[in-house]
Protein backbone atom coordinates (compact mmCIF):
# COMPACT_ATOMS: atom_id res chain seq x y z
CA UNK A 1 0.00 0.00 0.00
CA UNK A 2 1.29 3.48 -0.62
CA UNK A 3 2.04 5.92 2.28
CA UNK A 4 -0.68 8.19 3.03
CA UNK A 5 -0.73 11.81 2.33
CA UNK A 6 0.15 14.21 5.81
CA UNK A 7 -1.57 17.34 5.32
CA UNK A 8 -1.35 19.84 8.38
CA UNK A 9 -3.18 22.64 6.92
CA UNK A 10 -6.28 23.34 5.91
CA UNK A 11 -6.14 24.42 2.79
CA UNK A 12 -3.62 21.82 1.91
CA UNK A 13 -6.01 19.30 2.71
CA UNK A 14 -8.67 20.70 0.42
CA UNK A 15 -6.51 21.09 -1.85
CA UNK A 16 -5.29 17.74 -2.25
CA UNK A 17 -9.26 16.57 -2.08
CA UNK A 18 -9.89 18.64 -5.20
CA UNK A 19 -6.49 17.35 -7.03
CA UNK A 20 -7.71 13.61 -6.41
CA UNK A 21 -11.38 14.48 -7.22
CA UNK A 22 -10.40 16.55 -10.24
CA UNK A 23 -8.55 13.46 -11.41
CA UNK A 24 -11.60 11.13 -11.08
CA UNK A 25 -12.44 9.91 -7.59
CA UNK A 26 -15.90 9.64 -7.27
CA UNK A 27 -16.72 9.59 -3.34
CA UNK A 28 -14.96 10.71 0.03
CA UNK A 29 -14.69 9.19 3.15
CA UNK A 30 -14.32 11.04 6.36
CA UNK A 31 -13.38 9.41 9.39
CA UNK A 32 -12.64 12.12 12.27
CA UNK A 33 -10.47 10.53 15.09
CA UNK A 34 -8.37 11.94 17.99
CA UNK A 35 -5.68 9.42 16.43
CA UNK A 36 -3.98 6.85 19.51
CA UNK A 37 -5.43 4.22 16.92
CA UNK A 38 -6.79 1.48 17.34
CA UNK A 39 -8.42 -1.81 16.35
CA UNK A 40 -11.82 -0.36 16.06
CA UNK A 41 -10.62 2.73 14.99
CA UNK A 42 -9.04 0.77 11.59
CA UNK A 43 -12.35 -1.53 11.41
CA UNK A 44 -13.93 1.46 10.75
CA UNK A 45 -11.23 2.83 8.54
CA UNK A 46 -11.14 0.12 6.05
CA UNK A 47 -14.83 0.27 5.64
CA UNK A 48 -14.93 3.85 4.69
CA UNK A 49 -12.06 2.59 2.09
CA UNK A 50 -14.04 -0.18 0.64
CA UNK A 51 -16.77 2.28 0.04
CA UNK A 52 -15.42 5.55 -1.25
CA UNK A 53 -12.42 6.14 -3.87
CA UNK A 54 -10.69 8.89 -1.44
CA UNK A 55 -10.62 8.38 2.30
CA UNK A 56 -9.76 10.60 4.20
CA UNK A 57 -8.81 10.05 8.61
CA UNK A 58 -8.45 13.24 10.44
CA UNK A 59 -5.96 13.14 13.72
CA UNK A 60 -6.81 16.11 16.42
CA UNK A 61 -6.96 16.14 20.03
CA UNK A 62 -9.72 18.83 20.45
CA UNK A 63 -9.11 21.10 23.03
CA UNK A 64 -12.24 22.27 23.11
CA UNK A 65 -14.38 19.12 24.02
CA UNK A 66 -11.97 18.54 26.77
CA UNK A 67 -12.86 19.68 30.56
CA UNK A 68 -11.43 21.40 33.21
CA UNK A 69 -9.01 18.24 34.81
CA UNK A 70 -9.84 15.96 32.24
CA UNK A 71 -7.16 14.27 30.19
CA UNK A 72 -6.29 16.39 27.25
CA UNK A 73 -2.40 17.14 28.02
CA UNK A 74 -2.56 13.17 28.83
CA UNK A 75 -4.31 12.30 25.68
CA UNK A 76 -1.90 9.47 24.40
CA UNK A 77 -0.43 11.25 20.61
CA UNK A 78 1.45 8.89 18.37
CA UNK A 79 0.85 10.38 14.84
CA UNK A 80 3.89 8.55 13.48
CA UNK A 81 2.45 4.90 14.70
CA UNK A 82 -1.42 5.90 13.38
CA UNK A 83 0.16 7.14 9.85
CA UNK A 84 2.04 3.69 9.97
CA UNK A 85 -1.30 2.04 10.89
CA UNK A 86 -3.73 3.73 8.33
CA UNK A 87 -0.96 3.10 5.63
CA UNK A 88 -1.45 -0.26 5.97
CA UNK A 89 -5.00 -0.19 5.50
CA UNK A 90 -4.79 1.95 2.33
CA UNK A 91 -6.12 5.28 3.47
CA UNK A 92 -5.35 7.99 1.20
CA UNK A 93 -5.02 11.34 3.61
CA UNK A 94 -4.20 12.00 6.85
CA UNK A 95 -4.91 15.85 8.00
CA UNK A 96 -2.96 15.98 11.18
CA UNK A 97 -3.41 20.05 11.82
CA UNK A 98 -2.55 21.33 15.55
CA UNK A 99 -4.63 23.59 17.34
CA UNK A 100 -3.36 26.82 16.09
CA UNK A 101 -4.49 25.59 12.51
CA UNK A 102 -8.19 24.23 13.87
CA UNK A 103 -8.75 27.74 16.19
CA UNK A 104 -5.50 30.41 14.59
CA UNK A 105 -7.63 33.02 16.97
CA UNK A 106 -7.08 30.92 20.47
CA UNK A 107 -10.71 29.98 21.04
CA UNK A 108 -13.27 30.59 18.36
CA UNK A 109 -15.66 33.75 18.83
CA UNK A 110 -18.69 31.38 17.16
CA UNK A 111 -19.49 27.77 17.98
CA UNK A 112 -21.61 25.40 17.74
CA UNK A 113 -23.83 24.10 20.51
CA UNK A 114 -26.05 21.22 20.90
CA UNK A 115 -28.48 22.96 23.18
CA UNK A 116 -30.55 20.87 26.39
CA UNK A 117 -29.04 17.64 24.39
CA UNK A 118 -25.98 17.96 24.77
CA UNK A 119 -26.55 18.72 28.96
CA UNK A 120 -27.39 14.90 29.44
CA UNK A 121 -25.72 11.90 30.30
CA UNK A 122 -22.04 12.73 28.62
CA UNK A 123 -23.05 15.95 28.78
CA UNK A 124 -23.80 16.01 32.51
CA UNK A 125 -20.40 14.99 33.85
CA UNK A 126 -18.72 16.81 31.33
CA UNK A 127 -19.81 20.54 30.47
CA UNK A 128 -19.10 21.31 27.23
CA UNK A 129 -18.16 18.33 25.63
CA UNK A 130 -20.94 18.04 22.89
CA UNK A 131 -20.34 22.19 22.00
CA UNK A 132 -16.39 21.31 21.34
CA UNK A 133 -17.28 17.71 19.40
CA UNK A 134 -19.80 19.76 17.24
CA UNK A 135 -18.04 22.75 16.53
CA UNK A 136 -15.01 20.58 15.58
CA UNK A 137 -16.38 18.41 13.73
CA UNK A 138 -18.68 21.38 12.09
CA UNK A 139 -15.43 22.35 10.69
CA UNK A 140 -13.77 19.42 9.57
CA UNK A 141 -17.20 18.94 7.68
CA UNK A 142 -17.07 22.53 6.05
CA UNK A 143 -13.10 22.03 5.36
CA UNK A 144 -13.36 18.21 3.97
CA UNK A 145 -16.65 18.43 1.80
CA UNK A 146 -15.95 17.48 -1.65
CA UNK A 147 -18.70 20.00 -3.43
CA UNK A 148 -22.18 18.80 -4.60
CA UNK A 149 -21.47 16.69 -7.31
CA UNK A 150 -19.66 13.96 -4.97
CA UNK A 151 -20.84 11.39 -2.42
CA UNK A 152 -19.57 12.58 0.72
CA UNK A 153 -19.69 9.95 3.70
CA UNK A 154 -18.51 10.21 7.39
CA UNK A 155 -18.24 7.45 9.69
CA UNK A 156 -18.90 7.52 13.32
CA UNK A 157 -18.70 4.73 15.89
CA UNK A 158 -21.81 3.85 18.07
CA UNK A 159 -19.97 3.87 20.83
CA UNK A 160 -20.09 7.22 21.36
CA UNK A 161 -24.08 6.91 21.00
CA UNK A 162 -24.90 10.42 22.01
CA UNK A 163 -22.03 11.80 20.55
CA UNK A 164 -23.68 10.55 17.22
CA UNK A 165 -27.13 11.10 17.88
CA UNK A 166 -26.10 14.71 18.03
CA UNK A 167 -23.70 14.82 15.01
CA UNK A 168 -26.94 13.69 12.94
CA UNK A 169 -29.03 16.40 14.33
CA UNK A 170 -26.58 18.86 13.64
CA UNK A 171 -26.23 17.35 9.88
CA UNK A 172 -30.05 17.64 9.70
CA UNK A 173 -30.27 21.24 11.31
CA UNK A 174 -27.45 22.68 9.33
CA UNK A 175 -27.80 21.16 5.73
CA UNK A 176 -24.48 19.29 5.79
CA UNK A 177 -24.20 17.84 2.42
CA UNK A 178 -22.95 14.13 4.38
CA UNK A 179 -24.09 11.49 4.85
CA UNK A 180 -23.39 9.93 8.17
CA UNK A 181 -22.47 6.29 8.47
CA UNK A 182 -22.69 4.83 12.16
CA UNK A 183 -20.40 1.96 12.94
CA UNK A 184 -20.94 -0.99 15.46
CA UNK A 185 -18.96 -1.23 18.52
CA UNK A 186 -15.41 -2.93 18.20
CA UNK A 187 -14.93 -5.08 21.46
CA UNK A 188 -11.81 -7.28 22.83
CA UNK A 189 -11.94 -11.33 22.68
CA UNK A 190 -13.11 -10.46 26.26
CA UNK A 191 -16.07 -8.01 25.72
CA UNK A 192 -14.35 -4.93 26.44
CA UNK A 193 -15.59 -1.86 23.98
CA UNK A 194 -12.43 -0.50 22.19
CA UNK A 195 -11.36 2.99 23.20
CA UNK A 196 -8.11 4.78 22.78
CA UNK A 197 -8.57 5.69 27.10
CA UNK A 198 -8.31 1.88 27.90
CA UNK A 199 -4.08 2.36 27.59
CA UNK A 200 -4.63 4.05 30.85
CA UNK A 201 -5.95 0.77 32.74
CA UNK A 202 -4.03 -1.26 34.65
CA UNK A 203 -4.07 -5.01 34.16
CA UNK A 204 -6.43 -5.49 37.05
CA UNK A 205 -8.65 -2.42 35.93
CA UNK A 206 -8.66 -4.07 32.59
CA UNK A 207 -10.43 -7.01 33.94
CA UNK A 208 -12.55 -5.25 36.34
CA UNK A 209 -14.10 -2.60 33.42
CA UNK A 210 -15.16 -6.02 32.11
CA UNK A 211 -18.19 -5.55 34.10
CA UNK A 212 -19.78 -3.30 31.69
CA UNK A 213 -20.45 -5.01 28.82
CA UNK A 214 -21.22 -8.35 31.15
CA UNK A 215 -24.03 -6.13 32.46
CA UNK A 216 -24.79 -4.72 29.78
CA UNK A 217 -25.57 -8.12 27.97
CA UNK A 218 -27.17 -9.81 30.94
CA UNK A 219 -29.51 -6.45 30.69
CA UNK A 220 -29.78 -6.92 26.89
CA UNK A 221 -30.89 -10.60 27.36
CA UNK A 222 -33.32 -9.95 30.28
CA UNK A 223 -31.67 -11.31 32.64
CA UNK A 224 -31.62 -8.06 35.43
CA UNK A 225 -33.67 -5.27 35.96
CA UNK A 226 -32.29 -1.59 35.88
CA UNK A 227 -31.88 -1.62 39.40
CA UNK A 228 -29.58 -5.07 39.49
CA UNK A 229 -27.80 -3.78 36.59
CA UNK A 230 -26.75 -0.55 38.17
CA UNK A 231 -25.90 -2.71 42.20
CA UNK A 232 -23.78 -5.09 39.63
CA UNK A 233 -21.10 -2.43 38.11
CA UNK A 234 -21.55 -0.36 41.26
CA UNK A 235 -20.49 -3.61 43.17
CA UNK A 236 -17.23 -4.13 41.28
CA UNK A 237 -13.85 -3.36 42.67
CA UNK A 238 -12.02 0.15 41.33
CA UNK A 239 -15.15 0.78 39.25
CA UNK A 240 -17.54 3.99 40.47
CA UNK A 241 -20.92 3.98 38.14
CA UNK A 242 -21.70 7.64 36.28
CA UNK A 243 -25.07 6.43 34.90
CA UNK A 244 -26.73 3.22 33.85
CA UNK A 245 -29.86 4.16 31.92
CA UNK A 246 -32.07 3.02 28.71
CA UNK A 247 -32.78 5.38 26.69
CA UNK A 248 -35.34 6.01 22.67
CA UNK A 249 -32.39 5.51 20.33
CA UNK A 250 -33.52 8.36 18.52
CA UNK A 251 -33.75 10.90 20.62
CA UNK A 252 -32.42 9.64 23.86
CA UNK A 253 -35.33 10.08 26.25
CA UNK A 254 -35.13 7.68 28.66
CA UNK A 255 -37.35 4.67 28.31
CA UNK A 256 -38.00 1.58 30.14
CA UNK A 257 -35.48 -1.54 29.41
CA UNK A 258 -38.15 -3.07 26.38
CA UNK A 259 -36.75 -4.27 23.17
CA UNK A 260 -35.36 -1.46 20.84
CA UNK A 261 -34.59 0.56 23.86
CA UNK A 262 -30.19 1.10 23.84
CA UNK A 263 -28.80 0.81 27.27
CA UNK A 264 -26.18 3.55 27.99
CA UNK A 265 -23.81 2.94 30.91
CA UNK A 266 -20.81 5.65 31.89
CA UNK A 267 -17.89 4.46 34.92
CA UNK A 268 -14.96 5.11 36.45
CA UNK A 269 -12.57 2.46 36.18
CA UNK A 270 -9.74 3.82 38.26
CA UNK A 271 -9.35 7.39 37.72
CA UNK A 272 -10.17 6.40 33.25
CA UNK A 273 -13.69 7.14 32.59
CA UNK A 274 -15.46 4.65 30.16
CA UNK A 275 -18.69 4.39 28.48
CA UNK A 276 -20.31 1.72 26.51
CA UNK A 277 -24.22 0.78 24.98
CA UNK A 278 -26.13 -2.50 23.54
CA UNK A 279 -29.16 -2.86 21.93
CA UNK A 280 -31.39 -4.47 23.84
CA UNK B 1 -35.15 40.88 -18.17
CA UNK B 2 -36.21 37.22 -17.22
CA UNK B 3 -38.69 36.82 -14.29
CA UNK B 4 -35.93 35.24 -11.23
CA UNK B 5 -37.04 31.41 -10.47
CA UNK B 6 -38.66 31.09 -7.63
CA UNK B 7 -37.32 28.39 -5.28
CA UNK B 8 -39.36 27.43 -2.10
CA UNK B 9 -37.63 24.05 -0.87
CA UNK B 10 -33.50 23.42 -0.09
CA UNK B 11 -33.38 20.52 -2.94
CA UNK B 12 -35.12 22.90 -5.39
CA UNK B 13 -32.05 25.69 -4.96
CA UNK B 14 -29.51 23.20 -4.99
CA UNK B 15 -30.86 21.64 -7.93
CA UNK B 16 -30.90 25.01 -9.81
CA UNK B 17 -27.83 26.36 -8.87
CA UNK B 18 -26.25 23.08 -9.15
CA UNK B 19 -27.79 22.57 -13.04
CA UNK B 20 -26.52 26.42 -13.44
CA UNK B 21 -22.92 26.07 -12.69
CA UNK B 22 -23.01 22.83 -14.46
CA UNK B 23 -24.03 24.76 -17.83
CA UNK B 24 -21.29 27.01 -17.13
CA UNK B 25 -22.16 29.67 -14.33
CA UNK B 26 -18.59 30.47 -13.19
CA UNK B 27 -19.44 32.41 -9.59
CA UNK B 28 -22.57 32.43 -7.37
CA UNK B 29 -23.39 35.62 -5.58
CA UNK B 30 -25.99 35.36 -2.07
CA UNK B 31 -27.96 37.97 -0.62
CA UNK B 32 -29.17 36.89 2.30
CA UNK B 33 -32.43 38.92 3.16
CA UNK B 34 -35.37 38.89 5.35
CA UNK B 35 -37.83 40.28 2.23
CA UNK B 36 -39.60 43.41 2.31
CA UNK B 37 -37.23 44.85 -0.36
CA UNK B 38 -35.83 48.72 -0.07
CA UNK B 39 -34.07 50.49 -2.35
CA UNK B 40 -30.88 49.63 -0.06
CA UNK B 41 -31.24 45.70 -0.83
CA UNK B 42 -31.62 46.96 -4.65
CA UNK B 43 -28.28 48.06 -4.64
CA UNK B 44 -26.84 45.26 -3.04
CA UNK B 45 -28.32 42.97 -5.25
CA UNK B 46 -27.32 44.87 -8.27
CA UNK B 47 -23.80 44.54 -6.65
CA UNK B 48 -23.92 40.63 -6.55
CA UNK B 49 -25.50 40.52 -10.37
CA UNK B 50 -22.59 42.45 -11.84
CA UNK B 51 -20.19 40.63 -10.11
CA UNK B 52 -21.45 37.09 -10.47
CA UNK B 53 -22.50 35.01 -12.91
CA UNK B 54 -25.31 33.38 -10.70
CA UNK B 55 -27.43 35.76 -7.76
CA UNK B 56 -28.99 34.30 -5.46
CA UNK B 57 -31.62 36.30 -3.26
CA UNK B 58 -32.72 34.74 -0.12
CA UNK B 59 -36.00 35.97 1.29
CA UNK B 60 -37.17 34.10 4.87
CA UNK B 61 -38.34 36.06 8.07
CA UNK B 62 -36.00 33.64 10.06
CA UNK B 63 -38.56 33.73 13.66
CA UNK B 64 -35.08 32.92 15.60
CA UNK B 65 -33.88 36.57 15.07
CA UNK B 66 -36.71 37.91 16.86
CA UNK B 67 -37.27 37.91 20.81
CA UNK B 68 -40.14 37.88 22.30
CA UNK B 69 -42.66 40.44 21.63
CA UNK B 70 -40.78 41.99 18.67
CA UNK B 71 -41.88 42.22 15.71
CA UNK B 72 -42.01 38.79 13.98
CA UNK B 73 -45.76 38.67 13.57
CA UNK B 74 -45.59 42.23 11.72
CA UNK B 75 -42.73 41.88 9.62
CA UNK B 76 -43.35 43.18 6.11
CA UNK B 77 -44.20 40.48 3.68
CA UNK B 78 -44.30 41.07 0.39
CA UNK B 79 -42.80 38.61 -1.91
CA UNK B 80 -44.49 39.05 -5.29
CA UNK B 81 -43.67 42.55 -4.74
CA UNK B 82 -40.05 41.26 -3.88
CA UNK B 83 -39.93 39.26 -6.67
CA UNK B 84 -40.72 42.27 -9.01
CA UNK B 85 -38.05 44.51 -7.73
CA UNK B 86 -35.84 41.67 -8.05
CA UNK B 87 -36.65 41.05 -11.75
CA UNK B 88 -35.72 44.40 -13.00
CA UNK B 89 -32.04 43.80 -11.11
CA UNK B 90 -31.82 40.49 -13.27
CA UNK B 91 -31.41 38.22 -10.29
CA UNK B 92 -31.60 34.59 -11.07
CA UNK B 93 -32.98 32.96 -8.67
CA UNK B 94 -35.08 33.57 -5.14
CA UNK B 95 -34.69 31.07 -2.64
CA UNK B 96 -38.42 31.50 -0.48
CA UNK B 97 -38.38 29.21 2.04
CA UNK B 98 -41.01 28.46 5.04
CA UNK B 99 -40.33 28.15 8.56
CA UNK B 100 -41.16 24.69 8.37
CA UNK B 101 -38.88 23.72 5.04
CA UNK B 102 -35.78 25.89 7.22
CA UNK B 103 -36.76 24.21 10.34
CA UNK B 104 -38.54 20.75 9.50
CA UNK B 105 -38.50 19.37 13.17
CA UNK B 106 -39.59 23.16 14.87
CA UNK B 107 -36.80 24.91 16.84
CA UNK B 108 -33.45 23.68 15.95
CA UNK B 109 -31.51 21.20 18.21
CA UNK B 110 -28.42 22.08 17.08
CA UNK B 111 -27.34 25.77 16.53
CA UNK B 112 -24.67 28.04 16.33
CA UNK B 113 -24.08 30.69 18.99
CA UNK B 114 -22.29 34.07 19.01
CA UNK B 115 -20.79 33.56 22.97
CA UNK B 116 -20.00 36.86 24.31
CA UNK B 117 -19.74 38.53 21.31
CA UNK B 118 -23.14 38.37 20.73
CA UNK B 119 -24.47 39.52 23.76
CA UNK B 120 -22.84 43.34 23.46
CA UNK B 121 -24.95 46.10 21.94
CA UNK B 122 -27.87 44.85 20.00
CA UNK B 123 -27.47 41.57 21.83
CA UNK B 124 -27.59 43.17 25.30
CA UNK B 125 -31.18 44.59 24.30
CA UNK B 126 -32.01 41.87 21.88
CA UNK B 127 -31.04 38.63 23.52
CA UNK B 128 -30.67 35.32 21.20
CA UNK B 129 -30.96 37.95 18.18
CA UNK B 130 -27.20 37.09 16.98
CA UNK B 131 -28.24 33.14 18.05
CA UNK B 132 -30.36 33.10 15.49
CA UNK B 133 -28.89 35.20 12.48
CA UNK B 134 -25.48 33.07 12.64
CA UNK B 135 -28.38 29.61 12.77
CA UNK B 136 -29.69 30.87 9.61
CA UNK B 137 -26.77 32.60 7.52
CA UNK B 138 -24.90 28.82 8.77
CA UNK B 139 -27.74 27.21 6.93
CA UNK B 140 -27.81 29.50 3.81
CA UNK B 141 -23.96 28.89 3.09
CA UNK B 142 -24.15 25.16 3.04
CA UNK B 143 -27.49 25.28 1.30
CA UNK B 144 -26.06 27.74 -1.63
CA UNK B 145 -22.42 26.88 -1.42
CA UNK B 146 -21.47 25.79 -5.44
CA UNK B 147 -18.34 23.96 -4.26
CA UNK B 148 -15.01 24.03 -4.32
CA UNK B 149 -14.50 25.16 -7.86
CA UNK B 150 -16.91 28.11 -8.10
CA UNK B 151 -16.04 31.28 -6.45
CA UNK B 152 -18.89 32.23 -3.98
CA UNK B 153 -19.36 35.39 -2.34
CA UNK B 154 -22.29 36.92 0.65
CA UNK B 155 -23.49 40.29 0.27
CA UNK B 156 -24.09 41.99 3.65
CA UNK B 157 -24.52 45.43 4.43
CA UNK B 158 -22.73 47.62 6.17
CA UNK B 159 -25.69 48.87 8.72
CA UNK B 160 -26.13 45.99 10.95
CA UNK B 161 -22.22 46.38 11.55
CA UNK B 162 -22.02 43.88 14.45
CA UNK B 163 -24.10 41.31 12.16
CA UNK B 164 -21.49 41.76 9.63
CA UNK B 165 -18.38 41.47 11.99
CA UNK B 166 -20.22 38.24 13.28
CA UNK B 167 -20.76 36.43 10.25
CA UNK B 168 -17.25 37.32 9.10
CA UNK B 169 -16.25 35.55 12.57
CA UNK B 170 -18.50 32.52 11.67
CA UNK B 171 -16.79 32.23 8.37
CA UNK B 172 -13.26 32.36 9.78
CA UNK B 173 -14.34 29.87 12.68
CA UNK B 174 -16.33 27.46 10.30
CA UNK B 175 -14.03 27.42 7.33
CA UNK B 176 -16.92 28.52 5.17
CA UNK B 177 -15.83 28.62 1.57
CA UNK B 178 -17.47 31.79 1.13
CA UNK B 179 -16.28 35.52 0.71
CA UNK B 180 -17.75 38.13 2.61
CA UNK B 181 -18.68 41.31 0.44
CA UNK B 182 -19.55 44.12 2.51
CA UNK B 183 -21.80 46.65 1.28
CA UNK B 184 -21.74 50.38 2.56
CA UNK B 185 -25.30 51.68 3.89
CA UNK B 186 -27.62 53.69 1.65
CA UNK B 187 -30.18 56.58 2.80
CA UNK B 188 -32.85 58.49 1.71
CA UNK B 189 -31.87 61.69 0.56
CA UNK B 190 -32.37 63.67 3.80
CA UNK B 191 -29.83 60.79 5.46
CA UNK B 192 -32.08 58.27 6.83
CA UNK B 193 -30.66 54.92 6.95
CA UNK B 194 -32.73 52.71 4.87
CA UNK B 195 -34.57 50.01 6.50
CA UNK B 196 -37.93 47.50 6.20
CA UNK B 197 -38.71 48.73 9.22
CA UNK B 198 -39.05 52.18 8.09
CA UNK B 199 -42.07 51.17 6.69
CA UNK B 200 -43.18 51.78 10.37
CA UNK B 201 -42.64 55.46 11.35
CA UNK B 202 -45.17 57.96 10.79
CA UNK B 203 -44.33 60.80 8.63
CA UNK B 204 -43.55 62.55 12.03
CA UNK B 205 -41.59 59.72 13.24
CA UNK B 206 -39.53 59.57 10.21
CA UNK B 207 -38.41 62.71 10.42
CA UNK B 208 -37.40 62.78 14.15
CA UNK B 209 -35.67 59.58 13.02
CA UNK B 210 -33.20 62.16 11.49
CA UNK B 211 -31.82 63.06 14.20
CA UNK B 212 -29.57 59.54 14.11
CA UNK B 213 -27.80 60.36 10.86
CA UNK B 214 -27.63 64.15 11.59
CA UNK B 215 -25.98 62.99 14.97
CA UNK B 216 -23.19 60.33 14.10
CA UNK B 217 -22.17 63.15 11.40
CA UNK B 218 -21.81 65.74 13.88
CA UNK B 219 -19.63 63.22 16.15
CA UNK B 220 -17.96 62.05 12.88
CA UNK B 221 -16.99 65.45 11.81
CA UNK B 222 -16.15 65.87 15.36
CA UNK B 223 -18.25 68.81 16.18
CA UNK B 224 -19.73 67.20 19.23
CA UNK B 225 -18.27 64.62 22.41
CA UNK B 226 -20.01 61.26 22.43
CA UNK B 227 -21.78 62.82 25.77
CA UNK B 228 -23.04 65.80 23.77
CA UNK B 229 -23.97 63.64 20.81
CA UNK B 230 -26.26 61.56 23.45
CA UNK B 231 -27.95 64.17 25.00
CA UNK B 232 -28.80 65.62 21.23
CA UNK B 233 -30.33 62.16 20.03
CA UNK B 234 -32.35 61.72 23.91
CA UNK B 235 -33.72 64.81 23.69
CA UNK B 236 -35.19 64.53 20.70
CA UNK B 237 -39.41 63.77 20.76
CA UNK B 238 -40.43 60.53 19.92
CA UNK B 239 -36.82 58.95 20.01
CA UNK B 240 -35.72 56.66 22.98
CA UNK B 241 -31.87 56.51 22.59
CA UNK B 242 -30.54 52.96 23.54
CA UNK B 243 -26.92 52.96 22.60
CA UNK B 244 -24.44 55.37 21.32
CA UNK B 245 -21.19 54.16 21.30
CA UNK B 246 -17.57 53.95 19.51
CA UNK B 247 -15.84 51.32 18.80
CA UNK B 248 -13.17 48.91 16.91
CA UNK B 249 -14.63 48.07 14.22
CA UNK B 250 -12.39 44.83 14.01
CA UNK B 251 -13.58 43.99 17.60
CA UNK B 252 -16.23 45.94 19.02
CA UNK B 253 -14.23 46.98 21.30
CA UNK B 254 -15.25 50.16 23.16
CA UNK B 255 -12.68 53.08 21.78
CA UNK B 256 -12.37 56.56 22.29
CA UNK B 257 -14.44 58.58 19.48
CA UNK B 258 -11.34 58.87 17.22
CA UNK B 259 -10.52 58.56 13.81
CA UNK B 260 -11.27 55.43 12.23
CA UNK B 261 -13.41 54.48 15.05
CA UNK B 262 -16.83 53.29 13.80
CA UNK B 263 -20.03 55.28 16.12
CA UNK B 264 -22.77 52.88 16.85
CA UNK B 265 -26.09 54.47 17.12
CA UNK B 266 -28.97 52.21 18.86
CA UNK B 267 -32.99 54.03 19.19
CA UNK B 268 -36.40 53.49 19.88
CA UNK B 269 -38.19 56.16 17.42
CA UNK B 270 -42.10 55.48 18.39
CA UNK B 271 -42.13 51.86 18.98
CA UNK B 272 -39.69 51.09 16.31
CA UNK B 273 -36.28 50.18 17.03
CA UNK B 274 -33.58 51.48 14.48
CA UNK B 275 -29.84 50.93 14.00
CA UNK B 276 -27.20 52.86 11.85
CA UNK B 277 -23.38 53.72 12.09
CA UNK B 278 -20.86 55.73 10.67
CA UNK B 279 -17.13 55.61 10.71
CA UNK B 280 -15.32 58.29 12.25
Amino acid sequence: MAEPVVCTTVEQVREEIGARVGRGARSVGLLPTMGALHHGHLEIARRARAENDLTVVSVFVNPLQFGPGEDFESYPRQLEQDVALLAEVGVDLVFAPDAAQMYPDGTPVVTVTSGAAGTLLEGATRPGHFDGVLTVVNKLFTIVAPGPLTPFRAYFGEKDAQQLLLVQRMVRDFDHRVEIRPVPIVRSGQGLALSSRNQYLSEGQARHALVLHRTLSALAAGGLTLEQARRQVAAEPEVRLDYLVTVDPRTLGFVDPAPGALALVAAWVGPTRLIDNMRI
